[in-house]
Formats: structure tokens, sequence, C-alpha cells
């Protein structure tokens, strides 16, 4: 069978495309090293025509097809399994941005293309494309929105979700969806474009999209505050959203461990709310001047010192001093890295939950894991909290995983249940979070999303074993279980 | 089976709510008296367990459910047919606002709570619930969702999907989905929620929802300036834009003639700029004050005087001023219809493609229909023009929508091809424009539309015939052909 279906791969996309030998741990590997698989082959189509052609070649031999785009994903979604059954499809050469159009506030761009690069196109002609994370430099546009990625710019903005206005899609059947649109309004039938963006490649490929544009702001400017409580830091949001409307376009947290740990390993960052039990960075970004900016961001924090929401704060006065600011709240995982292993999590809250979460879920972890050490910062403007734990100050850091981490994951995630939380708020399910998926979302979601994976894949090839389980026939058939993460 | 069916409701909802005699035109006509159909019976439920019942009840005998709100949709998707096989269910008296989280800036409410209630409630509270148009004072917030309505708001808020975080729905297996959240970010499986939003009750019954509130703007001013071109209004879009950002919450554009029809019919209403070619109504809404705001607005014509995209313009100098210019704008349909039969159009385009289908579209149809008077005006800044056609003056305009009618529309909707425009922006398709639907969406989209209706609806009793056509073998069992349109 394998050697009929290479030579529909190599017919499909010519021969020096199809990768089958060498060193593939580009593709097979994700970037954090936790996910290692092994591909029938790596398959680079250049076209969306090409995808459709590798689409339908694999659906004909029941091959099942792993999309990848830059490979950053945290849930090891982009690699193939370790049965080597699985085409790797490879989005990368599809990097063209096909259209600006400055008048509509929009562009249209392959799948393939760096977030970076198409942030870099619409900046040239004075446009922001208002979707920045991390792994902007690798990432890909057609990655971002088949897992709805977040980031720093989502308080604003909204997801990936909500900047895309239209898609472009090879269906599980190897045809073509030309969903392309740079309408703010149309209501013609089923909202196809927000069922594929966060399906994670399961229900058909991203080939190309449709996103927002705005114009770029005049000038931004950055605060930090020190807040005695969480309670406080909710109440320092509302001043903000109220005073500032739209111009509040980052609002990040930051726990007293979280900034103890930066300080620890970064001793050359500024630390300039020392003590500070927590702190506050809010950016502004402002279609005015940066007088206005600086002179509207002192007001608020003006009130807010009044009020007693807050008890000390600087202003940057300088592009070079925001900078730095971020960069204290940035170097946080890196921080946390150097201090040793620790169990990560990406969880929201409705923001006007996350203090009586944040009290009750540390108080019933300290109890339960004695020295357990709290590294608590994220995105509060959007309710998602990166609520990681260290291990104990002494103990064996990988011992206390293997020990632990299971139970602590399941007492955060429990936790989150009365207040209506989510245990995945931008990374996705993937592999990793599959089972915690099934576990934990109602039957009734999940009975739909079943149904609607067999009403649009119902060979089961796309993606298959990601977000949801393999259907067992298909899974006996097909494929071997998900590659096994491997330490991290 | 009508007697054990009626029996089964009865028990569902109690006997007082299924109403099977008497004057039902309340329910079974459209407001715009343009459908009138024959329900076997009203019921109006009055919890959501209840509406699980009454879908169980019907599934059960295999009867059809049509769900309907306020019933002020424009496309003939919340009567029922003339066959009197269908239930017309009614979501009214599911009107509870459940719960307000200022902090978290969301609302969570039943699906049959008026707009405008859960607006006044808002409020209340110094929130806004930044939905709006003009049947605010009937219309459900279900219907809203359910339709994905637009409205006045739709440039800075986006439609009724970008409003919404979480939804409760009844599937049509009677069972009830608990999706209500009030977060911002969660990426745990397929997008269920977009995917019933704008379904048209095709899918399921939404039965509640949370929305997203803002802070109140401390202050709105209102404009109007005068372009000599399409374009010009086009340039004065991006010079509001990069100069207000999202503070533009309006931006609507009204043509010569539209203008000389309010004019002539509601002579008492101010004319600020006579013999404009085309005149824009622009909205600023503040989070400063409003000297602040009426500055930032006179800053914006006062470039764009300079840059000659406006010959002249008015700032409204009171709130009476400014609700004044609105209701110029919104007296345009009223003088349409004073002025006699039209046909109306809800088209969307790329902002900057609305220049050029104007001027195209505007020759083809006084080419083909010498005399039409074309009456143009709509949210120019959502790209979504109320494009409509006037019978030539001296004509019978019944006689001339009789003989022109179906090639006008023709007309009309194929000159947006090749713009990638819609033919249904903000109304839906219902039973209205079903047909439309069938012939212009691709039919890959048109093919996964109807695996997801098979899917989450296999019996084919959810609404049937609005948005897709029925299936044979369910209509011939199930279904007469839709309720035929009276005169309008």
């Amino acid at each position: 069978m394998n050697t009929a279906m290479l030579a529909a791969l190599r017919a499909a996309v010519g021969a020096a495309q199809v990768l089958t030998e060498g060193d593939l741990v580009a593709w097979e590997q994700d970037w954090r090293k936790r996910w290692r698989g092994k591909a029938l082959a790596v398959v680079r189509p250049g076209s969306t025509a090409e995808v459709a052609a590798v689409v339908q070649a694999c659906a004909a031999h029941r091959v099942a097809i792993v999309p990848q785009g830059g490979n950053t994903g945290l849930v090891g979604g982009s690699v193939p399994d370790g049965s080597g059954t699985q085409v790797l499809l490879s989005l990368t050469r599809l990097n063209k941005i096909r259209a600006i159009d400055a008048a509509n506030l929009s562009v249209t761009l392959d799948a393939g293309c760096v977030l970076q690069t198409a942030q870099a196109a619409a900046r040239e002609q004075g446009l922001l494309l208002p979707l920045s994370l991390a792994a902007e430099g690798s990432c890909t546009v057609g990655g971002n929105l088949a897992t709805n990625a977040g980031g720093t710019q989502v308080l604003r903005w909204g997801n990936a979700r909500e900047l895309c206005l239209g898609l472009e899609v090879v269906t599980a059947q190897g045809e073509v969806w030309h969903g392309l649109s740079g309408l703010r309004k149309d209501n013609t039938g089923y909202d196809l474009r927000d069922l594929f963006i966060g399906s994670e490649g399961t229900l058909g490929i991203i080939t190309a999209a449709t996103l927002k544009l705005a114009p770029l702001p005049a000038a931004r400017t950055t605060a930090m505050a020190a807040c005695a409580t969480l309670i406080d830091c909710v109440r320092l949001l509302t001043t903000a959203r109220t005073r500032l409307g739209a111009g509040l376009t980052g609002f990040e947290m930051m726990g007293r461990f979280a900034l103890d740990l930066t300080a620890r390993h970064f001793p050359a960052l500024p630390q300039p709310l020392p003590g500070a039990p927590w702190t506050v960075l809010l950016e502004l970004s402002d279609t005015e001047g940066e007088t206005e900016a600086r002179s509207r961001l002192e007001a608020v924090l003006g009130q807010a010192l009044e009020d007693g929401s807050v008890s000390d704060a600087v202003v940057a006065e300088s592009l070079a001093q925001a900078q730095g600011l971020w960069h204290i709240r940035e170097s946080i995982p890196l921080a946390q890295a150097q201090e040793g292993l620790n169990i990560k999590h990406d969880i929201s809250l409705p923001v006007s939950s996350i203090p009586a979460y944040v009290a009750s879920t540390d108080a019933l972890l300290t109890q339960h894991f004695p020295g357990v050490r709290l590294v608590n910062f994220g995105h509060l403007g959007d309710g998602n909290l990166h609520y990681n734990v260290q291990a104990p100050l002494g103990s064996d850091p990988a011992a206390f995983l293997a020990a632990h981490e299971h139970a602590i994951n399941t007492l955060v995630f429990d936790a989150l249940v009365p207040f209506g939380g989510s245990f995945s708020a931008e990374h996705g399910i993937g592999a990793l979070k599959r089972d915690e998926l099934a576990a934990r979302k109602s039957p009734v979601a999940l009975q739909m999303m079943r149904a609607i994976k067999q009403a649009l894949d119902p060979l089961g090839l796309m993606n298959p074993g990601r977000v949801l389980a393999t259907e067992p026939a298909i899974q006996e058939a097909q494929s071997a279980p998900c590659s096994k993460p491997l330490p991290s």
C-alpha cells in the first residue's frame, strides 16, 4: 500500500516535496521536544490545489493526515503519532501575502505565512495586524487559526477567531471551500468559518484566510501598578476599562512570587515596585499623541491611588522604559524554567471570580501539597491565568512532578468547576488534553462534536486522535496510539 | 396522531400554554404581514426544562418545530408553514435577566428577554449592552442570536455573534447543552456556540445566553458631512477610523435621492446639507467628556475638509441636535414607503469595493430598467448597503414590481459576485432567501451545511425548510410547502 500511496503523493506535489528519508525531526518533533512521532512521509504542497490533491490521495488510500504550520503548538497537535502511518502535511510553502486592502482594513494571505511576516506586511502600509504571541517569529497564521490562538492583544482584539473574516479550506473530501471574504456582515447560512477555526486540523485544512487589520495606534504607553490584593487588581481593571475604553490594550497581572523569581534569576532587571503583593502591567494604545496617552493613563492611576485599589505606580517615560516593563512580564516563564521543573496551567475564569478562585485553590494546594510554590501570572484582563505550580524548595522537582502532577492538575481543574472556568484557555486540546476534554466537557457537547466530526470527516482521516478520541473502528484500521510525551 | 401529540404538549407545559383555537395571528403571521401560516399548536414553555420536554414530545411524534422570539424577522423564518402540522414554540415566557456580572462585563439572560429590556437592565448598572436595532422594543435576545442580528452598533461591536460569550441550547434530541459561559477565552473543542448563532432555529433552540457588556461611554457626539462621491465617503471613513479608533461607533451613508425622499415626505425635518450628492452621518462615543468628544470629531472633519474628501459639515451642539441628525437617517425607510412600493436589498461588500459596485450597478439598472430610481443608504462603515430600487416616476409600482422584481434582484445579486459581496448582510435567509442561498452559495459550503444539519437534526424537525431546503424524504412525511408571502 505504501508504494502506491507514495506514488500518489509524488504525483500530487512532485517527488522533491515528498520526504521519507533523512532527518525529519523538524516535522516529527514539536518545538518544546515533548512529542516525537514518525511520519509515513512529510509532504510539502506548494498550492491549495496541491493540498487538495494530497488529501484526495490520502482519502483514496485511507491514510491519516496531520497538518502542520510552524509546529509551535503546546499540546501535541501538530506532530504525527509513532505508527509511521500518518502523512505529515506541512503548509509552510504556502506563504504568500495575497492582498492587503487598506480601505477595507483586511489582508488575505496563505495559511503558511509566518505571523511576524504578516504583521510586518501590514505595518508597511501603516496598519496593525492585531495578533501577537510569543511564537510569532515561527508560528503560521494557519496554525494560529486552527488553534484559535490568543496572545497579548486579546483584551482589545479578541482571539484569532475574532480577527478572521473568511477562510479557504480543503475539506476532508479534498474539495476546496472558497470561503475567503472581506465582509464584516454576511448572514448566508451556518458559520462554517468559526467551526474550522479552533478545530485543530480535525475537520479540514485551512489553506488561506482574510484577517481584519486596524490603523496603527498613534501612541502606546505602559505603566505598572502595585495592588494589595487580587480584588484590588479587578477594581483597577474596572476603572481602566471605564476610563480608557478600547484604548486599554494590555492588563497583565504578576504575583509576588513570580516577580521574586525574576529578581532571583535576572538580577539586572529593574524592580520598579518591590514588595508589591500583586503587580499589574497596563498598556494604553491611543489615537492621539504620546502626551495625551500618558496623561490619560496617569489619570486612571490617580483615581486608583485615590480609591485605594493601587498603592503605588510608575508610568514609562519612554519607549525604552515601556519595553523594560514588558520585559519583566515576559521574563517570568524563563525565570520559572531556571528555578526548575514545574507544572503549567492555562486556565480561564470570569474576571470577577479570579480572587475567590485563587484564594481557595491556593489554600487547597498548600494544604494537600505542603511547601508548593505558586507562580501566578497572566492575562488578567482576559480572565486567563498561568496558574503554575513549582515544587517545594529543596525537593527533587522531577520526583515531585512524577508523584503529584496528575493530582495537582485534577485539583486545579476541579476547582474551576463551580466558577465556570476552563482548563484550556488559549493552548487548545491536541493530544495532551484530549482525555481531559473527554472527562470534563459536557456529554451533550461531546456528542455534538462527534456528530460534526463524523459529518465532515466520515473516514476519520483528519488529524485523528486530536481533540476527540479516534473512533474504535478507525483506530484499529488506521492508527497507533498517539506519540508519547517525552520527558520535558 | 394529533390528539396524542397535543396531550404530550399539554403534559410538557400545562394545558393553558398550548393554544390551538381562537386568534393565533400574533404567532402565525410575521410583523410585516408578509407571511401567514397555520400552526398545529402554539406552545409557550416557561422554562428550559419545558422547552426540552416539548422538543422530546415533538421528536417522539415526528412533528416539526418553529421556534419564535419577538417574531420581528424579515425573511419569514419565525412563522409556521401553511400545513397546520408544525408546532410554533414561543420563547417569550423565558424572559428573566438571570445575572449581571459588572466586574466581568457580562449578562446572562433568558432567550425570550426583549432586547430593550436587557439594554435597560444593563444601563441601570452603568453598563452598555451594545446591540441596537430598529425592532429592539419587540425583538428578543434569542431571536437576535438565532439570526445573528446586526443593527447600528456593528461598526464598533460587531454583530450579535461577536457579543455572545456562551449559550444554553435545547438540542434537536431534547437535551440541554449547558454552554453558558462568562469566559473570554476557552479553547476546549469545536465552536458550537457560533454554529447555533445564525442558524435560525434549524439546529436547536437557544434558551439562554451570556452576552458581553461594556462601560457606558461618557459622551456621544454626532456629525454630518457632505461628500461629492462615494470614493470621498470611503476616504472620510479611513480618516475617521485612523483618528478615532474604536471611538467611531457610527458611519452611515445616505444618497441624494434617499434624502430627497425624506425632504418630500417629511418637509418638517431639517436639511442640514442640502444638495450634497452623498451625506455621511458620523457618531463618536468617547470615554472623556462632551467637550473632548466634540473637539475630536471636529478635528476629523477639519482634516477631511482640508484634504477635499468633505465639502461641508455640521456637528451637533446638543443631544437634541444629535437625535435630529439620526432622525433624518431613520426616516428614510418611512419616506420610501410613502413614495410607494419598492424593492429592498440588504447587501454587503468590502468597503473598498462599494464605489465601483454602485457605479456599475447603477448604470446597469438604469440601462435595463429606464427611469428606475435608486434609494441608496446604509451602514457604510460595515460595508452594508440598503440598495433599494423605486419604480419609475409615473409608473404603477405594483405592476412594475410584478414585472421586474425578480430580474432586478438577479441583476443586483449577480453584480455582487466579482466583488465578493453578499446578498444577505444582516437579515438572514429564512424562507425568503432559501432558494437564493441554494443557487448562490458554493456547492462545497452547501454540502457541509447539509451534513451538519443532518448530524445535529437527523429527523429534520427543527424549523424545516428554513435556510436549507427540506430533504425530500422528510418533506413528504412532515411538511407542506412553506407559507406563501402575502402581498406586502
